[in-house]
């Protein structure tokens, strides 16, 4: 007679989601992996998809596909609504129909959103980017600025439409702007007759005194210096206030301009609330030593939706490496359980060190016991990821994309697609 | 005192319009090219889209990057809603603004559209293929279905979201629907716990009483027996009288079927309308023989949107190499005229034979001369094509996927993106 494996409900197929289903792989559990999407996104990348580098398909890949071999999973495409942690029970809509689904243990790697602190319709005139959605929208209104520009015969219309606003200094925001003013400097550059490109104005609003700030204060400046030499206006100490369809105002100035685009903050998806939960400021669930929720030795929040402080003091941060090994550790501490083995020793963060790039030279990469910047933090930068990207193919897809770019300064996904497809309106 | 230059209006940047544009490199006029979309598109791969072996930006080149060498060209993103043949201007409705543009020559190379002759509501249910973003949804509706399909807890409702259905024995829907036989039997085979994607149906419907009508009849029989062997559905002789959104009717019998693709006929674009030349069934213009609209020397249609029979007495059939012949040819009776001389040898079609393939490994290729199929056939299209996509970029990036999907057996453009976005409705 069959006896009933455990269930072990996982949602969320980030980095997190990922390594806890990896880490159970040789158990006799059964795995439940739920997501919004059909894919796994390599989501440091996705700004390059949104820059017209790459497409989508190089930097995602097929969730039932990554783990075709893994027998003890299901991988169920819904979205979760809710918790029930008394009945042990997850809702799940998967858009024809709802339904609750039972787990043993709960593993919950839901991640962030955007967060326009309190101006949510901020969110239509300044989008972020999470999904390859967001990326293919904002590659299609930064490609429309450049075509509108091109048709402009009003000067300030015209200037507008060059004008590209990214609001927050962290990672996402420096290598976002690094890489539109060399789209606008060197890929765009022989392509328009009435304009040129290069007189696009590309401006990095920070609201801190730096940008970068999860780095030394060193390599700041160094990233500063590197966007000032690509054309990029830094704007430290400055605030966005005010934002609509074709304008953004920063502290008191009301700067023109087509495409703005939001890096400024993230919230957490609604896990905390879910399972009523205490929670950070920014919605993340505050969890035990071993990423269990208190009360719930049976639930785990990892990844950028949990708030926690490990062995030796140090605050998790949002990065996938932070999520790999949260979701890694789970997986160890389920196993125990099921096994009825003592705990994993206490989860210690080992922190890679952070990098990022600007445009296709620049980078600084932080180790810690030593930091690097300029061409060999770029290059640097390229192996790591092509080497953290989940499978073959998309290693070199992404290596030959980066290789013609290199050479040629072309964009080899500059599309026009999506909801305004071009100038069409059938 | 700088004198004016003729004004040489391109609408269109399909095969035929970039012809023309071409074969007008070297000479003292303005060329504008109009276009919807900011890309040429190299539509015979673009069923490899729609059935996830390709990315759109493998098979698109921005127009602007592939003549951004041409000082004598002005690319426009805007769309043609009509031309004043007495005053010699073209009506752009650009998005924002409509406008006119005076031309001393024209060049209509405006292709076609899918056609449900006089069944326009079945477009919804069974949507056609020609630009990235049908592509795009039809890749989404196809691979949803799977998804769908695997979550069902009804079999007839399992069954429906299983069956797929190609209407029309062309090249696009024999490929099509080997294309997704292989999705099927292949790639996706170890990707699911409930179903097994093998179960999948796909039928392929044709009107007439064989598939690849333009194809000597052996080829046409050779063609079905590799689509059967791929577990498809041939039904000859059967025509599509209902649809809608979960069943298709063909001759009488009721099929469900979650996924129907149009492959069955094409309209030209309005072309005649905004002429008021004559037209065929179609909606082709009737061009002279050098591509001429009759009583207007200085207007030209080329490529699908025109009917012409050559010297020799062919028909011009609606593929690439007819559109690009007729494109080059229409440039030199333009170049003729602009400098004076005798115009160019009466137009003769050069037939470069007839290619399709079946899956990843069988195909049917028909030169007059020689007819070939099989293996043999397959590598022949493939190389040919390769050779003829329009950029280095373009032909690694979709030998390197060719070469990877052959040896895998998977597929690596496995997204479910755009409208529907997987299940979530935010």
């Amino acid at each position: 007679m069959e006896r009933k494996r455990p269930v072990v409900v996982i949602v969320g197929a980030g980095f997190g989601g990922l390594a806890a289903v990896r880490a159970l792989e040789s158990e006799a559990v059964d795995i439940v992996l739920i997501d919004q999407r059909n894919h796994h996104l390599f989501q440091p990348l996705l700004y390059q998809v949104a820059t017209a580098w790459l497409s989508p398909a190089d930097i995602a890949a097929p969730i039932r596909s990554v783990f075709s071999q893994q027998e003890n999973l299901v991988v169920i495409l819904g979205k979760v609504i809710g918790v029930d942690t008394a009945a042990r029970t997850v809702r799940i809509d998967n858009g024809a129909i709802e339904g609750n689904l039972q787990y043993d243990f709960l593993v919950l790697a839901t991640g962030v959103r955007h967060d326009y602190f309190g101006n949510d319709q901020w969110e239509t005139c300044a989008p972020g980017l999470k999904t390859v959605e967001d990326a293919i929208a904002i590659r299609e209104r930064l490609l429309m600025a450049f075509e509108m520009a091109e048709m402009s015969t009003d000067s300030a219309e015209r200037d507008a439409n060059l004008t590209i606003v990214i609001v927050g200094g962290g990672a996402t925001g420096v290598e976002m702007a690094g890489s539109i003013a060399e789209l606008a400097k060197a890929a765009l550059v022989k392509d328009f007759r009435r304009i040129d490109p290069r007189q696009a104005r590309v401006l990095l609003v920070e609201a801190g005194p730096r940008v970068l700030p999860a780095f030394p204060e060193d390599l700041s400046a160094a990233a500063k210096h590197a966007l000032e030499k690509l054309g990029v206006v830094v704007k430290i100490n400055s605030r966005v206030t005010g934002c609509d369809a074709s304008s953004v105002t920063v502290d008191d100035e009301r700067i023109p301009a087509a495409t703005v685009i939001w890096a400024a903050g993230v919230k957490a998806s609604p896990a905390a609330t879910w399972l009523n939960a205490n929670a950070d400021r920014a919605g993340r669930v505050m969890v035990d030593a071993d990423f269990s929720v208190p009360d719930h030795p049976e639930i785990f929040v990892v990844g950028d939706t949990a708030s926690l402080t490990d062995a030796v003091g140090r605050r998790l941060p949002g990065v996938a490496p932070a999520a790999k090994q949260a979701g890694r550790y789970v997986g160890q501490v389920i196993r125990a359980k099921l096994r009825g083995q003592a705990a994993p020793a206490p989860f210690c963060y080992r922190d890679l060190g952070n990098m990022a790039t600007i445009g296709r030279r620049a980078g600084v990469a932080d180790f810690g016991w030593i930091s690097l910047q300029g061409p060999i933090a770029w290059w640097l930068w390229g192996i790591v990821h092509i080497y953290f990207l989940i499978d073959f193919r998309s290693r070199i897809s992404v290596s030959i994309n980066w290789l013609w770019s290199f050479l040629t300064y072309k964009r080899g996904a500059r599309l026009i697609t999506g909801a305004k497809r071009g100038v069409s309106k059938d």
